[in-house]
């Protein structure tokens, strides 16, 4: 199947995902790279941190939510350009050995003003654990084009 | 120097970072654990795509930007605790051989009504690369402990 165009989305369409299981080595793998503090890379010293024990960045977990997102069946034509997000939060921890899995609900569809041949598909992102806890939400806005005439 | 406290910033405060610069094979690596996508994966295929070449994930850009202010002066005490992020935008794709600086303003300083001994800092962050053009900008909340009394 191809990718689908800005004609193709409507509000209110959900789409799932995969799942992706989290180990303590990667967390601690993209936390040397990217976010490198101790309650992210140390069993110990995250111990006595405010989270209580080793926690996954929460650039780690919007990261691996892409990846989720790309595998998904949102599959925009031209690919998964995210033209920015918002309201990202992260509700709880992820822990080592979480199996997390995202939903993407769309929320607006919207041709550009500006440029004819594409527009924006705003779409609510929610990653839960095994536990169906959130772990994070946020706004994904998709630049998509629309279909060719 | 320890970290700072909620009462130690002030609306107008600018802190600056260091710097990083990026290549083809670390934008290469990050996109296939995170964002499995051609043009972040595959130089030829970049070439024919929306970005006209090579581009970095923008998840990897605000990964990258953590990491800058993980490093920065902002050093809040109990670390770089983000409560979310807000109004994420990425005007410009990073290319190979950029070299990125991340620059933070203060916005807002807010201590919490549920939580006497906390509250947020919200940081508006701009990612510049090596030309001076802006490639990232969000808004970081940051949860900051107050000062003990």
């Amino acid at each position: 199947m191809n990718g689908k165009y800005l004609e193709d989305y409507a509000v209110g369409d959900v789409f799932g995902s995969g799942q992706i299981t989290i180990d303590a080595e990667r967390i601690k793998a993209f936390a040397a790279d990217y976010d490198p503090q101790p309650f992210h890379l140390d069993d110990e010293a995250a111990r006595r941190s405010i989270f209580g024990g080793l926690a996954a960045s929460g650039w780690q977990t919007v990261a691996l939510t892409m990846r989720l997102l790309v595998e998904s069946d949102l599959r925009p034509a031209g690919g998964m350009i995210g033209g920015g997000a918002d309201e990202l939060r992260w509700p709880l921890p992820v822990r080592p050995g979480d199996r997390l899995q995202a939903e993407s609900e769309v929320v607006e569809v919207r041709p550009s003003k500006s440029r004819p041949q594409q527009g924006v598909v705003r779409v609510r992102v929610t990653t839960r654990n095994q536990d169906g806890e959130t772990v994070q939400v946020f706004i994904a806005n998709l630049v998509v084009p629309r279909r060719p005439a």
